[in-house]
């Protein structure tokens, strides 16, 4: 988690810095719909490279937007989930969503 | 302006197509208050290189979000202002503004 000295005094330039990416955002936006795994996520995401992967997932994780469950299975299975201060972004992709979906008809 | 074609599937990811990066987000925040000149803009955005801000710019009226006007000045003024398109943007922004604003307040 930031500390209030390490943030930007402009809120929105504060939110930018948590998911100020192409790939953060898109993170979100799959995390929003329910837990995901390393590799689905990989999968959807095309085009983001294991690195950049990992990580946006621990600058989230760090950022305390996101959670990283292991479960003790043979492999490990890893998952990603939104935590309540990632859920409450909810409305910045819902905005998101409606801003693309009414570009896309004018088209 | 981008076709139907060039554009994802999904209005999340076509959303972030055009403004998913840390600089357009807050060039974004700066050209819903008023038009901005070149000068200015890179003043605000503290970090950008002058070849980020300058494509950036140019990505964001490439895509219809704003607009360059051109005064005949000596020297000649350069505004950036943002089209009807990017105004429709403003929902994103001020979602961004208000959990920025929320999160601050819980720190």
């Amino acid at each position: 988690m930031l500390t209030k000295e390490e943030l930007p005094e402009c809120p929105v330039a504060t939110t930018v810095q948590l998911i100020g990416s192409k790939w953060k955002l898109l993170i979100l936006r799959n995390l929003l719909q329910r837990p995901w795994r390393f590799n689905e996520m990989k999968k959807t995401l095309e085009g983001i490279s294991q690195k950049v992967l990992t990580d946006s997932l621990r600058s989230m994780e760090a950022d305390g937007l996101i959670t990283r469950t292991v479960y003790p299975e043979v492999p490990p299975r890893v998952e990603y989930a939104l935590s309540d201060l990632g859920q409450s972004m909810r409305p910045i992709i819902k905005a998101m969503e409606e801003w693309g979906i009414s570009y896309k008809q004018q088209l």
